[in-house]
């Protein structure tokens, strides 16, 4: 069975050296010899290690998809263009395709898979969403039986590893990013990592499978890493949370929450053992009780495992002329709670003249915003100025951005507060 | 279609309220209804929540193989008779099989899958390892990219719960014990999980898949957790472990180590967190890394869950008329090291006179039969005994059992010794 892979990058590469290196174990199990016949890329001069011979590289995608000796389509190239038409142009000559492309799959995924269910033929996207952990499968089957009622990850392995760093050796965010650039955790370009993006693409895929209603990427509220400090951290330690970059769906009767931020995490949360570039995801089942699966969401060979199992499920398939055995089931678009509706409980940390009677002008009108504390803690003053620390219990965002509106305007208030959720 | 289940305990009866409960999902998503339209159990008195039918009830299994009507076969009976029978005569007659019978699957799996192959019909299994961990399938699918290297298993629910009691309170095994007797974690009769039988059911069944090579039960070395103390649970802490009963398969060039056994695991690794009921596996793969899978091992619901999976992937198959799509891809059975040769690190406690010299002439055994000395701890004496606690680096069982022979010779040790393993 022939296979035809585009873009020969991190993935891509990936893909290509775990099939090759295991191509007998596979052939044995599948019942057939899986061959890479073309690979492409737009550039062939960059040094990469394991380069596919001549004949197999070519730097025309299209003529890949429209080989009609290559049976799967491996599309490895990422963004939305000119991935998705590829994609399309493969189902629409009744080729399955294994893609590992988030972006695409979290804004186009409703397109592609309604695609291919009318070709039936299979589009399977292990690696687009949490690298080497088989989570996209448990959804899709082993959990199948159960109402998922919620999704709490570590989507993305760059934030992980940065914070993990500002953790345990107290790292400023600069410096634990220039460090993960050097180690290669984080790309020359950090941004779609840092800002939430990426981890918004993966919570999209996930929450769509979990909950059979797609989510469309807009509805994904999010806030980066970039603001979270040191003090911060040591902050949540003491009070024994964690700080993680938290990627939160939640089931709910009144709508889905969907949301990607940071948040502080109790010492003990299984979530909070996750460390440096390693992603995980719990979900909860109404059946299965929590399940968590653990395992590096990034790098050539996860994320190639990821693909080459999907290769294989594929194969299968056409093995026994069974595409399309697992086809989308979502059903419409979920009804998504807008942010501003969402509770959660807060971490407040903020500097203000030390004078009498601050704390008590602050508590007053988080009191009367309906804010309810369940703890404060006052650092020793700094000269004529001291750090306050409030942790809130569950409050609606709307009610709690108007207390803090209400507070930024006290002239004893120094600086801009900052503010953390805190989850369970 | 037309599922009959074989044992309305607690996974049997599990499954039929998971496939009711969500019975129009799960046809929605399989594209065809399924009931079950026969349940049988030896004993209908037995008060039960959730009773079938009555047109549904039967107590004769053979009745429910042989239904022409049904398709699928539940097996949820356990244990090896009349499982076995009802299940070759299953397959005999074209059925597909789903169980959860951890013993029969390490026993007689061979002969069950060979049957299932030659059938071209489907014997699905998640169920049988690791309650809701959805590992059978990530081992049988999305990681089969993978040269898998090892596998590390907390995989019974019930010696986990003792020990995290006794960990976190002071029990001692006997009142953890029967906390969990009266919690419903232990079984009235809890030889099987406490010996390790249960644990090495499942870790014979797992490694089986991982290697590609059969694991007989009878080469899976056990030892259980009745000698486990609280005084070496608080020793293990102090030096910065936790005691766990771990089932480990490693997969080396000269052959498979399997063993069960209790040992001291350091506080940082992903399983120490690992608590009460649950269960996870750490899978390493040599492309993807570590793997860690996580969830409840045993339960009604959880289990029902994975028996549910198990269905809707066979009906799937049947539906597309691809039964038998992922056989059995054993090659022969494995060489296993024997216990004899496996190196591991120990932990030994001992009481001792309190004389002059006793230390050294312990130590000189050690050393002359090759065992070598990580740390040694001696607490201040209680009368005329003292307590000394040794961690040696990797030793060979045969070499270290040697040295404890001559060790306990001695007259100035009072009482036999404690050893457990210590794992990375």
């Amino acid at each position: 069975m022939n296979i035809g892979i585009l873009g020969f990058g991190v993935v891509g590469g990936g893909a290509y050296h775990v099939l090759n290196k295991h191509a007998e174990a596979i052939a044995q199990r599948v019942g057939c010899r899986l061959a890479v016949t073309k690979v492409s890329d737009i550039d062939w001069q960059r040094d990469r290690p394991g380069l596919p011979p001549a004949e197999v590289r070519t730097d025309n995608s299209l003529a890949v998809v429209r080989d009609p000796e290559v049976e799967i389509i491996v599309e490895c190239i990422g963004g939305v263009r000119p991935a998705k038409e590829y994609i399309l142009e493969a189902i629409g000559t009744g080729k399955s395709v294994v893609t590992s492309n988030k972006e695409l799959m979290a804004k186009h995924g409703a397109e592609v898979l309604d695609a291919a269910k009318a070709a039936q033929v299979d589009v399977e996207f292990e690696g687009s969403a949490g690298g080497v952990i088989p989570i996209v499968r448990a959804l899709k089957e082993s959990l199948e039986g159960n109402r998922i009622e919620q999704i709490v990850g570590i989507l993305n392995g760059t934030t992980n590893y940065i914070l993990t760093r500002m953790a345990d050796e107290g790292l400023s965010f600069e410096q634990a990013l220039a460090q993960a650039q050097e180690l290669g955790y984080a790309e020359p370009n950090p941004e779609a990592d840092i800002n939430g993006d990426d981890a918004a693409y993966k919570l999209a895929i996930l929450a769509s499978i979990a909950f059979g209603k797609r989510i469309r990427i807009e509805d994904v509220y999010k806030e980066g890493v970039r603001g979270i400090t040191p003090a911060d951290i040591e902050y949540a330690k003491g009070m024994g949370y964690v700080v993680k970059l938290l990627a939160i769906a939640k089931n709910a009767r009144e709508g889905a929450e969907v949301r990607v931020h940071p948040a502080l995490l109790p010492q003990a949360h299984p979530l909070a053992a996750v460390k440096y570039e390693f992603n995980a995801v719990l979900v909860r089942g109404d059946a299965a009780g929590d399940v968590m699966l653990y395992g590096r969401g990034a790098g050539a060979l996860p994320t190639g495992t990821a693909v080459v199992g999907d290769i294989i499920s594929v194969a299968r398939n056409i093995v026994r002329n069974a595409t399309g055995r697992v086809v989308c089931s979502c059903q419409g678009e979920a009804t998504v709670v807008p942010i501003s509706e969402v509770e959660a409980r807060r971490y407040v940390r903020m500097r203000v003249k030390d004078r009498p009677g601050v704390v008590g002008k602050i508590a007053t009108i988080f009191g009367e915003e309906g804010v309810s504390l369940n703890s404060v803690i006052q650092q020793e003053s700094r000269g004529a100025s001291a750090e306050i620390v409030w942790v809130t219990h569950k409050v609606a965002e709307r009610r709690f951005a108007r207390a803090l509106e209400r507070i930024g305007e006290l002239d004893v208030v120094e600086q801009a507060t900052h503010v953390i959720r805190v989850e369970e």
